[in-house]
């Protein structure tokens, strides 16, 4: 079975990789090492991350770029990343519906994941699914996170080109999330470009690139592994000069100049060397998300379960702190 | 120093207690051993998680229930979780500023938090500084989150009694938003309760609970460590009867009874051993994020910082996979 369902990924079967992402998504025991079989394969795809706040038109910008791209005869994987419960419905549900309407297209593959699981784990079985879509042959991975909150920028950071999406008119409350995201945009993209106030939201961000603001990647984060192994490249100011493009998706208008500008980025990054440093900020961030599940699995096999329980309980009353349950548990269990 | 730190933060000192916590969120090599002579003196506090889509008003609510807490004599602590980076501004300083109005009394303590760190930093981060607050004697931690992504979700969801907060009128956009978050309330207020919009918000609240569809904590996965040790008390379907609120924070209408609820839901965490439950819960996925992160140090100090850089080129060149790269890693370092 295993042997044929790579066979059928690598061949860009449609039902072969969603069925090898719902494996990876269940922490299925083989589904690691089938991964493993594809890693490499994979490396081709370019992985295009949209963000932005709610109420900016993420999903039918995505929708329009991916239409574009199949005009361009290129193949497009759309992996919409969703913080909310399997319940939920509504709006999501419109959007996929909306984006069903490009699914006849067997150039066109789109997946939903609302893995509200253990922390990380969402970084993971995107990081999963992205592995398993580029070994299948899509020229394009659109990133989409529905949240705007660290995971989920997290997980959008993780691409070669990364979208924030902004909308004229949105309020405060909006327009404070949204900070957090605007230093990570490689292109930025004006959605709703017929409200009022676009101009306002383009010198709003104009004013903020020019003040020196973004300069992406060394303000994220990768963890411990990186903070052993800084990327030099990525330390002097970026000569990318960061786009503002208005779109109004909704009608289709103005999405070519975002495929264009992903496309001039993409060459960017390439020349400039700067696509490697991003690639391995990304494996390394990778490595260290599954080196941890790995040790405390590890550890957690060592450990009886009373004596967790009992912790647990020392915890509760008191009688000793979690700095002190570390250590004890580590100089007991730790192989 | 640290003798007369602990003293002072354990006599309620705000600069005090500012200090570690600023000692705590910089990893300080001290600081965790201090937080652990706090930890005897925790456990009072009832801590209050406040959560909703952005542009529902969670911060004005957040301001008038510090107000009401004071007058009723109770000390308050206000946590507010932002997921946005350092430079931001604009309408969190706006909320801040609002709050600060509060601050003049001694009775109060706010601080933000805006860790954009490591996975699971923020939860670390802000777990220590309710440890602190706790021991520090504040009767009340509101803990509220800016965001709406997963991580802030996880925040909010380690108080012992959640507030979800709604409001009429939002896009579709926010409302998708949103569904993540339903499940975990404990107490559903809709605010901006003046709009158009509001009995259908009610209603379609009203409808989800009859439904169903809110099991409060069996839906939040607390991590591996707790799979070992299922809660059997919250198996059960809850007995507590999920209020739906009405107030307009902004005039300081209907916070009273969200007081009130509040209360009555303590009261009902305590008499059905729900709060003892609640409280493993927490205490064990703030171990395991601990124990997450002591082994992936342990790990690190053992490896050489070329053998790292080495095997990121590998990955990068694809000639191992991150599978055999964990599994290769564990077996030269693991201790």
């Amino acid at each position: 079975m295993s042997e044929s369902l790579i066979e059928q990924v690598l061949a860009g079967r449609r039902r072969a990789v969603a069925r090898l992402i719902t494996l990876l998504e269940n922490d299925h025991p083989q589904a690691q090492l089938l991964l493993s079989l594809l890693y490499p394969y994979t490396g081709k795809a370019h992985l295009i991350g949209i963000t932005g706040a709610p109420g900016t038109g993420k999903s039918t910008l995505v929708t329009e770029l991916a239409r574009l791209y199949r005009r361009h005869e290129r193949t497009v994987a759309i992996l919409a990343v969703d913080p909310t419960s399997p319940f939920s419905g509504g709006a999501i549900l419109g959007d996929r519906i909306r984006m069903q309407a490009l699914s006849g297209d067997a150039g066109i593959f789109i997946r939903s994941m609302a893995n509200r699981g253990t922390p990380g784990g969402l970084s993971r079985a995107a990081s999963d699914a992205v592995t398993v879509l580029d070994a299948a042959g899509f020229d394009i991975i659109l990133i989409e996170t529905v949240g705007a909150g660290q995971g989920e920028v997290e997980v959008a950071g993780t691409a070669q080109t990364i979208i924030v999406v902004e909308a004229p008119g949105l309020g405060d409350d909006i327009q404070a999330i949204k900070a957090g995201i605007l230093e990570i945009a490689d292109i930025f993209v004006v959605n709703k470009a017929d409200r009022p106030g676009v101009e306002r939201a383009i010198a709003g961000l104009r004013a903020m690139l020019e003040l020196g603001h973004t300069a992406p990647r060394q303000t994220m984060h990768h963890g411990h592994l990186m903070q052993l192994e800084p990327p030099p490249d990525l330390v002097q100011p970026s000569a990318w000069d960061i786009p503002i493009l208005k779109t109004m998706a909704l009608k289709g208008e103005g999405v070519e100049p975002v495929v264009e500008a992903i496309d001039h980025h993409r060459q960017y990054l390439i020349e400039s060397g700067e696509l490697a440093a991003r690639n391995r900020l990304r494996l390394a961030g990778d490595l260290e998300r599954r080196l941890q599940t790995a040790l405390l699995c590890q550890l957690l096999d060592n450990i009886p379960p009373e004596y967790l329980s009992d912790l647990i309980d020392k915890l509760v009353n008191r009688t000793i702190a979690p700095y002190n349950a570390v250590k004890e548990t580590l100089e007991a269990y730790a192989p």
